[in-house]
């Protein structure tokens, strides 16, 4: 039996269906979180490199150590279009994992942005090459190339368990991870969501409460809120 | 006697004078926090959801809980017009407490903006509606509707006491709050302030050194300032 | 002996030859600290109070105290055109030392930017006069003028030493330190670098994995990377 | 009309019970914070210089400018018998604002324990005294006498308002505050609420659960809770 | 299909053979972590909340929601002997979700410690029970009792993925764990790697050095490193 | 001309004279600090990892980088009676760089204790064995061997600059460094220092006011304290 991990490369996945991957694009990440129960959502501390990014795709997953960025070369050769790169690190580090070299190559691959819990650098040249990322931090500080991590093996990043093949969908609001195997519901759910909030908001906008909106006060009530002038 | 100041929404509550009010939005925070001495400063770890992002008003006041969010619609309902709403937790909670819907049902009552010790999320429709938020993080978790708090009591809001009536200012400096009674009087010796930095400027940009128009070189001297050449 | 460092202004400094700071102005932040092995970087937490905040210059150096930024107008005399003012503190505060007056009188003596382990205030009117400034913290809080601390002698600041003269190197991607005496070589170094990166990107741009480009699939094999299917 | 409270001394306050105080002496925090309806708890980071900590007594609060402990001299003299002091600081600072000769001193004036929103030094000596402090910070960096604060103000602390003369209550758990004029009404709730817990800590330890004393079944099952195998 | 793992509490798991939970409790946290190559170790910011506190049991696995701490209740019920209770909350959380009431409940069931991304509060009394506790936070503030979360789901909790069943080991150094299908090896592995350790400690204490019992000087040589006089 | 002070040992370097390090073990930090002018001190969250920890020496420098504690293992072989190792890291890491083996092999070279701006693990042997250790965290997560620091470079660590050969002092209170130039002088001064405070701690002992004690009421006056009654 192997008590390790580390050291590997999977080179076959399973990923969430391309289409249901589409839907799910084009919703917030609050409404996502929202549609699946609340789950899965990463850590707020992850923030965007450039105001208005953002990106969804398939999860190519790595495991990154501090200070070392050398998985992150070995999963470029794993991207397929329209996947995104979720990377964790095995300890707490806000070096410079990925600059403007490793983008154009990721892109070149067909990716679609980056995850990391850690950090980045050349965020100048990334915002010009609108390429996405979310990070913990941004430095200039350079990494090694010479510890095993691995690539494609279920990590946990930002809090967040990924699998390989998972959607992951990253705005202003944060990253939330959808499992493959309920894409498609997600999206659905999503969607249903996002078509109530319509008459809801127009319902606000007019100046009706959410207090009536909702049937609130009667619950409020019973709970035992005092109005006192 | 009664122990407990949850549960409760007052009504009616005496808002600063609206010319004096509008008299501060003028200002800059740290204009204004001079201007009164020093006090009444939020913890500078609230910020602009959006570059830009500035507010001034009378503040409504609510206690949430971690997690919950029940009372910003019970604070709905008390907000009239040039109100901001300002948000203290029981605990340090970065959920998102407030998005779109709330920021809509806010607008139509008249509200200006909002201050909260808690998260935000829908940041890039609020952005997109102009609505100005400060807050301690942003999050796409949402909140439940469980928890009595309060709404228009003394709340401590990132380390400032703000009563119900209160002005509110909030820009790219901070926030700062101002006794609804002193509210004319912080606005005319902020007015001073102002005045009197125009020329101080002028003077700067040409060149005369603090040291010589603020008169320091004898202060520094006598406190033991050694110039080595 | 003089066992204090404090309340002392050195006058003369011996700032790093001028082309060679202009030289080094052309270069990121982050191909600088590679091409002078690693080292002078200040920490992460260091960020610009603009977007596109940027600056290179000679360093004079201030130390402050919590709460008290008298020694930067004690520092406004001693600039000369093309320096950048590098404030440290003797502990940790966030305060606000520094605003649009200070800026102004900076500018007006030649001063290129602020690099503050401290924080800062008038960020918007900063931004307007696109003056850069790097700080830990923005807020509005004032300081008072009380506390003798020292100009132009070494310091640490947010984890770097810096002495008097080095070049001070700061972008989106932090801020790094040159010492004066190798300002020269640097420059060429990173030159050097930044003519290796252009093939590279064309590489990668095209398709060619790093895995390949830099050789690196017998080291990883021999560390004992296994693929799976 | 004075836009200031800085630079004042109150030497008059209106000091909770003496009995009241000795009553809740006896009382965790956790048990006067229930008994008060869940309010007036400083915020978490404040904690014991040793282990075993503990005090309760009656305001004298001070406000504290960053690296500058002038008001702690002037608080000396305003101690009575029984009380605690209470500082807070017009902005985050960690340095050492209190050590081993202020804690002599205020001991002979009566003083029962410190909490700062601050850091104190000398934490042997302190510890070897018994001197009770609960503190955000462990610092030997000193501070210097230049800056007016106040004395008997209300001040915000640690995220709870103190006004002068209210009863703080200091344990491993935390620091609450408790309003002179409920101060009785508050020890009677915390007697009742530790009687009312005999009972439960006696079937709990017998075996029954929660589920069944606190009858939260039909609650839970009502909320949708779903058992599985 | 459903969406929610929300509200589930799951009454069968399967519990990692107890004879090999037994043997890993008698190796510390870091001789563990090793032997299962370096994965499976919470973030450092759990703590015990009293000196010398060690846990080693079988998980029960619980999600929280900031503030709530319902679901501990509905977890008691599914103790056995020798579980511990691993509480993972659904966004970051400091308040008192555990006191010595739920202590003495959990004991009752056969518990033998608590692993909890969040606060816990009575720890003089936890300590006085030697019931050990690893938190995030201590804090006096109390929980209500509103919103489902789920018992015996996999969690990730403080960075570790946990399932119901795996070996949860905690002491000084941190807490690791044990997935349950590979208990016994790691325990082999363990115990091997305290072996080879014993005759290490006394070469090192006989004054040789690492550097010749690891024999690093040749890759240090290779590496490049230079010795100076 | 080398641009790179990586992969650097030096084993010539100039230790304090022994003896005045021996005189400054006998004072606290606060009052060495005090002594040499407020300079040289650590930044304060450095803390031992057993209480009662304490140690003084020469030391002893190491640069490492995140994750990878190879240097410790060339540190060992320059270590000589009475050294204290100080270790900095390239970028913030909470990793367990040092445990009982490296301790077990500084001592039997003579080394006085370990402070590290990083983590370290087997801390309940550390306590027992009575090796002291100030970090910045406690992990049990392991290091690679793998990058080149530097033995024996100027270093900055936690925020201080520390040469080859300084005294270095740490205790409850932080840890300061004392350049080894002055180290005699330093302790003449801590001496002095100390003795003065014995009459001042009686005095106050005694009740007399630091206000009388210090003749601070006319400065207090001049400032324009006010007292109200």
């Amino acid at each position: 039996m192997d008590l390790n991990n580390l050291g590997i490369v999977k080179r076959t996945i399973v990923r969430a269906d391309a289409e249901a991957a589409r839907r799910l694009a084009r919703f917030g990440v609050a409404t996502v979180h929202e549609a699946m129960g609340r789950v899965g959502l990463m850590q707020p501390y992850l923030r965007p490199v450039y105001a208005g990014a953002r990106c969804c795709g398939t999860a190519v997953t790595v495991l990154l150590h501090p200070g070392d960025n050398w998985m992150l070369h070995v999963a470029a050769e794993q991207i397929r279009d329209g996947d995104v790169v979720v990377a964790a690190c095995s300890s707490e580090c806000g070096d410079g994992f990925f600059g403007d070299l490793l983008a154009t190559s990721f892109r070149a691959q067909g990716c679609l942005g980056l995850i990391i819990d850690g950090g980045v650098r050349d965020v100048r040249t990334l915002s010009e090459m609108a390429f996405p990322v979310f990070s913990r931090a941004i430095s200039a500080k350079g990494t090694v190339k010479a510890a095993l991590g691995s690539v494609n093996i279920p990590v946990v990043c930002a809090g967040a368990q990924v699998n390989p093949g998972d959607v992951v969908l990253a705005d202003e609001d944060g990253v939330v991870v959808v499992p493959a195997g309920i894409a498609g519901a997600v999206a659905d759910a999503a969607q249903a969501r996002e078509d109530s909030e319509v008459a809801k908001r127009d319902r606000l906008a007019a100046g009706e409460l959410g207090l009536d909106m909702y049937r609130m006060r009667e619950a409020l009530a019973k709970a035992g809120l005092k109005y006192l002038d």
